[in-house]
This record gives C-alpha cells, sequence and structure tokens, in this order.
C-alpha cells in the first residue's frame, strides 16, 4: 500500500494499524548495456511493494540516491556522500516515529549504501529504542542463489548487472531490460581491492562482473522469493512482538 | 526524458546533447482531505516530465522528502532537515558536473525547502561556477494567479492545499484528486505567524489555506503553462548562452 | 535600556523584572555613496531601543556581522556564513534562557539575516520551548509602505538604500546620512534574480535599489513607527500571557 | 577610523592605503558590584579606536559576545561556544582578505576567547597565508604590572574586575566605573582550577579577583600604553614588511 | 622498526629511503576470559612490527581505540565512534603525505573499525592521490582457516575469542593468553543480526564465538604467516610501482 | 596497572575498586638529535604507570597521536587536529563512565594537546557531572622547577627538548636518551610570536629550546616527583570525596 497516495485524514488511523514503513533505498549507476541507470531504484521499488502486501506495510517513496563512490566515473552514476545518506535517513526515521511507527525497514537495493544505512541505523537505535529498524539487503538468500548460479561470483560480496541482478530484474522488472544487449564479462578482480580504494574503471569497463547473458526469470524468482520470505518472517516476528508488548 | 530508465552505454551521448537535468524535489506532508500526502512530490514530477520535453533537458528521480518543519506534527507529515537537504543536493550537483551537465534545475514542489534549495545552490556556485543552478517554485505564476483566484490569499507567500494547489493537482494529476472530499476552510494567519517559529496547528486544523472547492483544472492549467513557459524561458536562455560561450 | 551597561549585582532583579531581551542584528554592506557601510547596524540598534522603552525590556549589544552573499564583492562589505549565524544566535539564546529571559527578539535590519533568523529561532523552539523567540525584519509596514511610497518597488522583496531605507536613516541615524550624495538608480531585476544564485553586481554597481533622492524623514517616521507598534504589540502580547501563566 | 561609518564608494581607497582592519572582541560577563557587564567589550573597543589611530588603520565593529564558560553561571553572563566564535571569525578574516586587506587584528578584551581566536588565526593562516592575523590580549604588560600592581596575583594567568582590570577601566572608560562599589575579595583558586573544569562559583561569589578598591587611572594608564606601544610596533612592523615585499 | 624511537634528525632520510608506514590500530574490548581487552592492538602492533620488517617500512605508534559498538556493554570494552576515527586516521594520512610517505598502511585488528578505515582511505584518496592507502584486515587468509578451522564459523564474517582469534594470539602474543580459562560457547546467531542493529549481549554472555580450547600456535602461525604473505605481496608491489613511477 | 592486559572477566570487579582510569595522551614531534620522536608518549606513559600505582587507580592504552601545529613541519612530526582529539577524548570519557569509572584523568605530555584536553573535559563535565575529568600537564612543577633550572627559561609556557624535558626522560626513560648528542640551542623566541601564528621554524631549526647539555637525572627526579605528588593528591583528594558521597 502506498504511502503518499494517502490523505492526511485517513493516514493516522492505518499507520496505528500497520505500524511499519518501508523504505526503498536505491541509487542511480551503471548498471552496463541491458539494464537502466535506475535498476537498484526499480528492484527495491518493487521488493517494497511486495513486502508491504506480504507485511501489510505501507510503502514509502523511494529514495533514489545512494553511495556510488566505486562508480562515480562510469557514465550516469549519480553518488551522494555517507553523510548526507546517514543524515536524510536518520530524519525520516524520526518522522516516522513521531508519526507513531515502531517499525522501519530501510529497503536498500544498492550495496554501497549498506555503510550508511546500518550506521543510520544504529543511531535511532541509541535515540530512539522504541524503533525497531531493519536494513535489508537480499537477506537469506545464500541457498538460492548457491542452487541457481551457473557462473561463479567474482567476488564474495559485490554482484552487478550480472547473471544475479539481470535475474532478479527479469522477475521484477521485467520491461525495463533489453536481454539482446546482454553481455558476459567476467572481470580479475584482485585482493587488493578489497584492502585500497579501487574504482571499479581498474578492473572492468562494462560494469557487469560475470555473465548476464545467462540471467533467466525464474532464477530471479527463486533468489527474490527467497529473500521476500525471509524479510517477511523478521517483520511479522516484529510485529508479533510488539502486539505482545502492548498486550502485556 | 526518464533519465534513470536509460543505460550507462547511451546516456554520455544524452548529456552531451542535452546537458541539463531537472531535479524534482518535494515533500510528504498534510495536504487536508481531498489531497494526497505525495502532492509535492507528484507536482514536482509532472512539471519536471513537461519541463523536460520543453526544453529538451532529461529528468532525474525525484527527491521525495522535504523540510516540513511547519506540518511536522499534522497526520503523515515526513521531515527532513535542512542540513539533510542542502547536503544531498550539493552531492548530486556535484555528481551532476562530473557527468558532464551544465545546467542543474531543482523543480520545487514545496515552498518549506527554498532555503534549503537556495543554500545549495549558492554552495554550487561557489565551488563550480561551470555549473548554472536553478531552484524553481513556480515562477512567472503572479499575473495568471491574480487572473483566476476567486479568494483572496490567506497569506503573502503560502497557499496549502487550496483554490491554487488544488487546481494545479487538477491539472497535472487529477487522478489523484478527490473532488468530493474538498473543503473551505480560511485560518486567520496573523502578523506574528511571520516573526516567531509556528507550526500550522496553532491555526488551522485542516492544513487547507483556502477554498479547494472552487478548484478548477482550467485555473489549473493558466498557472501551471505560465510557470512552465517562465522555466522554458530561462533554460532555454541559459542553453543558448552555454551554446555562445562553446563557440566562442 | 542598555543590557551591557548594568552590573552583575543589580541584573538579576532586571531580567527577572522585564523578562525580554531585545539583539539587534544587522550586518556591514554596501549601502550607495550616501548611506554608510554599518546602515543596517544602526538601524537594528536604534530600533531596539526604541523598542526597549516601548516595552520595558532590555537591549543586547548588536551583533554586527551578517549574511552578505548577494554583495560580498562590494567594496566594504563584510559577509559571515548562515552557519556561523545560526550557531551564535543559538547560543546567546541558550544563554538568555539560563539567565531567566523568556522572551528573545531578534531585531534585525539586513534582510539576508531572515534564512539563518528564523533556522536558530525554530532550534530554540525546538530545545528551549519556555522561550518565545521573535524575528523582526520591520514586520507590519506594508500599509505605511503603500502610502508613503512614490517609486514603485524594483523586486517583490528586497528594498536597499532607496526611498525606502534612507528614509528610515533619516528618522533614526540622520547623523550618518548624506543626502547630497544621494542617488536614483533604478535596476531592472529579472525574474532569474529569483530563481538561481544571482550577485547583485549583475543588475547594480550603486547597490542603491530605486530613487534615494526621495527620502525624508517623515517617510520614515511612518514606516518606522508602524513597524515599533506592531513590534510592541506583539511583545506585549507575549508578555501578558507570559504573566498569566504565572498567574495561573 | 571608523570603519561601518565610511560609505561604499570612498572604503575601497581606503583599505588600500590602511590595510589593516582590528576588530574589538569582547563578552558580556559578570565583573563584579563595579564593573558593567559590558567591561570586556568597552576595553576591547576603546582599545581598538587608539591603535586605529596610531597605526593608520581602520577599526571595524565590535563583536561583542565570547566565550564565558567559567562565568556563565553568574548573572547577567551570555556565552557562546568556541565552534561559534570559531566560525565568525574565521567568516569575517575571508571577507576582509576579499576586500583587499592584509593585516587583521583581533583585540581582544576576554582571556577566556583565546583559544578560539588562535584556532580561528591558524585556520586562516593555513587558507589564506597572504593575510597576517594578530590575536592580542594585552600584550607586552609583564613589565608595568610588575612596576604598579599592589596586591599580588590571585592566579598565573586570570586577573579579573581586580586592580588591574578596573585601573584598565579607569584610563579608558572611566564613565562606567562605580568606584564608590568597588571591594576587595581575594579568593583562594587552588592549582585544582587548572587542572579540572572548574566554574568560577567555585571559588568566588564576586567574580572580583582582587582588590578593586586599589584600581587608578594611573596605573591603568602605564599598562594600556605599554600594551599600546607593543601592539603598534607589531602592526607597524607587519606594515613595512608589507611594503617592502610590494616594492621588491 | 620502529617511527616513534627514531629521532628527528635521522627520520627525513629514513622516510626518503623505506617510503611506508604502518598503522596498527585496534580496539579495547572485551575478549572472553582467556584474552585480554587489547587483544586487538596486541595482534595488530605485533603484525605491524613482522610487516615492517618484511616490507622494509616504519611502525608507527598503535591507535588503540576502536569502534567497539556491538560490544560497548560488555566489561572493560571502550568504543569510540566511528566519526572520531575517520577524522584522527585522515589527519594522521595527512601529516605522513607532508612528511614525504606514499604508502600508508592500516593495519588493522578489529572487525568494527573496517567502515572508518575505508571511508578515512577513500577521503585520503580523493584528497591526496599520490598517498597509496590500505587498509587491511587479515586479508588473504581464506584458504589457510578452511584448512585449519575444526569447527564452523558461527557467522560469516564475525570471529571473536574464538579457535581463530586465539590462535592468532598463542603465535603472536602467547604471553597474553591462558588458555586454561578458554571456553568453548558456540551461540545461535540469527539472520536477523544482520539487518538490524543487535548488541551482542542478544546472543552471547561470554562474547567467545566459538571453541577457544581448539586454538593452537600452530593453528595461529598459519593463517598469520598467510595473512603477512598477502599484505607484504601487496605493498611490496605497491613499492615496485613507486619506484618504476619515480625512474620514468 | 595496565588496564588492557586484564580480562573482561575480571575488569567489572578492578573497576569498581579502583574508580579511576589514567590515559596517557602524547604526540609524535621533533625533540632535537637526542631525544626520540616519541618523547611526549614515553613521558606520558612512564608517568601514568607511576600515578597508577601511587592513586590505585588503571592506566589506559596511550593516544600517541596529538595536536603538533607548530612543529608540523619539522621532520618526522605527526600532527591532528583539534577537532578530532576532542571527539576521541569525549567518545574515550562517555565510554569510561558507562564502565562505571567515576574519575578520568588525561595524563598529557605535550603542551600543543591543552585546549583540546579541556574543550573535551569540559565537554564531558557539561554532559555527564558524574564523572571527574582532570588534564594533567606537569601540575605543581612551579617550585621544583625555579630550584633546578641552571639557564633561564626561553619562553613564558613553552619548553622543549631542553635542560627540563630531557631531564624528565632522563629520570623516566633513561634507555631513549643519547645525552652524546645532545645540544644547547638557545632561541630569541620574540613577543609575536604570542600574538600571531608562528610555525617555530622561525626561530629555530633543532626545535631545542635551551641547553639540553645540563640535563641531569635527578633534575628530572625532583620535578617529576613534585608533579606526581601534586596529581596523587588531588586524586585521592576526588577518591575521598567519591566515597563520601557514597556513604552519605
Amino acid at each position: 500500500m502506498d504511502y503518499q497516495q494517502q490523505n492526511a485524514y485517513d493516514i493516522g488511523e492505518l499507520i496505528k494499524r500497520k505500524g511499519c514503513a518501508i523504505l526503498p533505498v536505491g541509487a542511480v549507476e551503471a548498471h552496463g548495456p541491458h539494464l537502466p541507470l535506475g535498476t537498484d531504484n526499480l528492484l527495491a521499488e518493487r521488493l517494497a511493494e511486495r513486502l508491504a502486501e506480504l507485511t501489510d506495510s505501507l510503502a514509502l517513496p523511494t529514495l533514489p540516491y545512494g553511495q556510488v563512490w566505486s562508480l562515480q566515473h562510469f557514465p550516469g552514476s549519480l553518488s551522494v556522500s555517507n553523510e548526507a545518506l546517514i543524515r536524510i535517513l536518520y530524519d525520516i526515521g524520526e518522522s516516522l516515529v513521531r508519526q507513531g511507527f515502531r517499525i522501519f525497514v530501510m529497503l536498500n537495493g544498492h550495496l554501497g549504501n549498506m555503510p550508511a544505512l546500518k550506521d543510520a541505523a544504529r543511531m535511532l537505535y541509541n535515540d530512539h529504542p522504541e524503533l525497531k529498524v531493519y536494513y535489508f539487503f537480499y537477506p537469506g538468500t545464500g541457498e538460492a542463489i548457491s542452487r541457481i548460479r551457473e557462473t561463479p561470483s567474482t567476488h564474495a560480496s559485490y554482484f552487478h548487472a550480472c547473471e544475479l541482478e539481470t535475474s532478479y530484474m527479469l522477475y521484477l522488472a521485467e520491461e525495463y531490460v533489453d536481454m539482446d544487449k546482454a553481455i558476459r564479462d567476467i572481470p580479475q578482480i584482485g585482493l587488493e581491492a578489497d584492502c585500497t580504494p579501487t574504482p571499479w574503471e581498474t578492473f572492468t569497463s562494462s560494469a557487469v562482473l560475470g555473465d548476464a547473458t545467462l540471467a533467466t526469470k525464474e532464477k530471479g524468482e527463486q533468489v527474490i522469493e527467497a529473500s521476500l520470505a525471509a524479510m517477511t518472517a523478521m517483520i511479522l516476528g516484529a510485529k508479533q512482538r510488539l502486539q505482545q508488548r502492548r498486550e502485556a
């Protein structure tokens, strides 16, 4: 259910009943020739819609600007600083507390946002202990990924515009994918990339980390549904604990 | 033309050709019983689409969180600080310079954002003089407004969920307006409201500042088109000066 | 009554009795050939003296440095940042609370200070709700101005070293005005000046926005007295409400 | 020569000729029963006037708010943070560079301001090496003080509202001193006061650190003239070096 | 070779010759009953000594305070903020550039420091591109760990006071380990711990994440030597590239 | 007693019993040809060990980076900003409060750190009044110094790598002193050095301010023991007052 489409006369009752707000957080970033710059926004937004349904929550409008340090020099990428991100997320969280929410889900579609999300969550945890804050980046997908993946991972934590992310897009936002342009581009990412500031132009010109031609809607479905199941379980658990505290 | 739907292989050429990026900036804020919380976002977004067409520019994804200090205690309002807003706008502006843009338009749908927009624009002006930055909040509409308005203004600079703004919505986003719920609520706003911090609950419980029942699509058209004309003239002027400098 | 001329043994009782502190805030800024750089300081200071008498308040020493971004490149202008201004005003406000004041009036003589004053006032409002904070920039003068003005306004909100401001100086600080040097210089200020960072050298070399030769002490008197009446009414109202709360 | 009394048409030439701006920095602070709260402002201001004459410099309007942590709980004291002070001083310094000044003198009347002045001076030194910045707090007075003082110092670096400071006031601003109220109050200030945050209410209720009844105009004259001589020598030296560099 | 034991007359030549500074960064944090609070400092320090020898570099004094949010409520833990850490690391890096170093290694012994180290490294990369910055947390140890580990990992990225870290201590700082007190404590760490702020007291009271009784010096040797080899290779590579640039 | 050598199971009881934590704060800074760069760290550390014994307190690991603005261009000096220092000291102080300490001693070995230490102490005083904070830089040594010193002081507050500091090192860390390299170098430091930013290269190339060849262990003993006695008295006094409050 879309938060910003509601009016101010009805929203109070809805907040009281649902208690949980889901904020899609993405980025504008180069994603190869076959995926749009807004890939991370689209994924976060579509996931948020589904998750809002599954958990009877309210979906907030997408925060579409993220920390894109690593790809900032690729065509089309727009990057904002950790400081900007932390501050705006904290302020949104404070507003949600004021409005009566007790669960705040940051549904993230861009790995580079994680440090800022985690910091903002900790600040809210310290200052507003009554608010449960989640930061989600495809949790609970390890098993599904190892099942569907045909190409080995190019990096322990990065995946980008590849078999995986393209599959997610085919499942959630197929109309924005141009599989005719999908390419296979498997870079060598050395150990040093984890130990020193390393803009991605050092090891890729396409920004595709793997074989996007192997992407399928079905692969996307398996990973995305696994992730939705994991997120749903956590939110419903939090709602239940909230309910119990209220009844106690 | 929607920026984030483009891919990284095509965008470089588009930026070079168009040179101007339009960022809709709005807010999530109480707008009475007949308009959605996202009214300012919807207006900014629809205006940006039109303006991008009129000026051959690229429309960025909407920044949907604004400074809503005055209405922060109204149901549904979400507010972020000036600091957060200034910082994220500045960072977006810097990214645009890096990507090759030379004109950055902040198309604002929410009056409370103006000080932050102006500050961010001045910071970019100081640090990146090669970037022309605009902050627009319905410029060039004075004449049209005085022509169409049937009720007197309740305040020198505020208008909100009233005859004017509801007319804008009827013209630009009619599907989100519920005229059956439109009300007339004309508050007395004393001189003191301009001289001391004054949350709006002091003078209104509806957040409607005027007579929304008098709103019409036609009134909206006249003001909005006047504003689009004024903005178009300024951007095309800037583009022309840019062109002249390049040729010189 | 001048605050800083009092001694520490007497001031406690005076604060208790008067309850209201008035801080003149000005700027050092180019004001044409006939007015001194300190015009905004002089106006704020003289107004504060009058207002302190009219409302039985204490006048603090003038904060003589303001935000002068627009005229910073004119000879003699000194500018401080919004951040500096906000922080020092906030700190002064906190000190006043600690000393027992319950009303804090920022009497401003320079338009460019308004965003900083408003921000500082909101921060104090949030953190010290027991302190009533006013930020005044010639409130309640609309009617008087439209009555006395002979030349049309060059801009919706700016007036500078012109018929108006020179008249204020003639009424409040005549000894600093050199009418022999007064000039008439009516710039064209386009719509763009409200939509993009626009240093004033873009449209004026004199920094006079109008016809200073038309200034008279009598015009000044009418506007200034209207403003003093409006400010006095607000402060006395606040004092009365304070009194009522104390008695309740 | 008073800077803010000049007009914008004449000031450019004056800056070019004089090259040095003197900023009095003071504080509003309890100074016992016989001296006004504005003592530090008055001393800084009067010294600045004299120093401007002696060195052919321009005297800026006084910055009358200082860091008064130690006496913030005494009646009448107003305190601003080091951060606010550093920032506003830095901004003033930057404006002076922009206006063409090459020597910036912070003439300080309040010991508590020294860390902020020193920090601001270092920041300006780093960012604007072409600007010579001085922070003066009665330099070169050691010999004169040891000659005129009749009571021993209560502390290695503090003096306050005592034989010394009262004498300075008698020499520079006699009209604000009420010697009939002068008292003798010699506190014991232990070693601990230099090693742990120690508000002055810990060791004095009068804020007088010594015997103010021994103050005389003649004592003040000797110390103040020694200080003026020392400051004058430094500024004239700086002017001379500037002149030499220009001629080279 | 210990940097701070050198004197100022010799150090210039040493910096020129060695070119690389190694900063051990650790933390003071609960590490169960058998390891000291300073475990992360000791490991970072000993590793730095070895690495300095292996790469002909200079070892700086240890920065012994780290970000310990997760265990801040455990007895003995001391935590500093990311902001403090980033700022001090950035300042140290700037000093190293000024002194002529061209390689700066942050040798980290505490996982919680990684976001701050990475941020500081990026800031230095942006502002001082001539400085190569590394942030190391046991790089290149995956193979060795999977070879020696007898108990499964309790978490994808955490290890703490367990079979692994205790082995590292036995190899590098045996005199601080009390194996008689070593315990086995294998907590269940749910998926939620990666998705919401989770102080460790939620899932452990010992702060031991595994079976410390299985630790041996030999296991430590294998992992630590693997890590030293990986770090040595990267630093020598960087030195070689530096040398090549200088010769070119 | 060394804090970081303790384990988390025992430390709680120790904190309760001892109540006081001593943090050595130093710097890495040029100290002439005969003393190491880490002189201020070594002095602070050794003093902290002694003081911990004398007062039954816990000695924390040394913070070895300080504000070295004045000597930042001397070979080997590393400098961090006041801001970094204040923030990390404040965070350490907050952690100590959380752990149950009630006395926090910053034992400083570097004069340039004093403003930061004082600021951090005041911030902790404001926010955590239950914590007694000391900042010590050789307190109570005036009498001893005037007794042992053979050469006059080159400056009212500076001493550096000279007869005094070298004597301290001979007494506390003799193994790091190379008296064969000790030199005599007595600079002229003019009044201006206290009134304008003055890097030390202006008046010395050795960074030795006096005659280091006159240093002896016995001189060091007299000053250091005087200082330890003064610090011990203050801490034991604070402990006693704490004890009394607990019993009351």
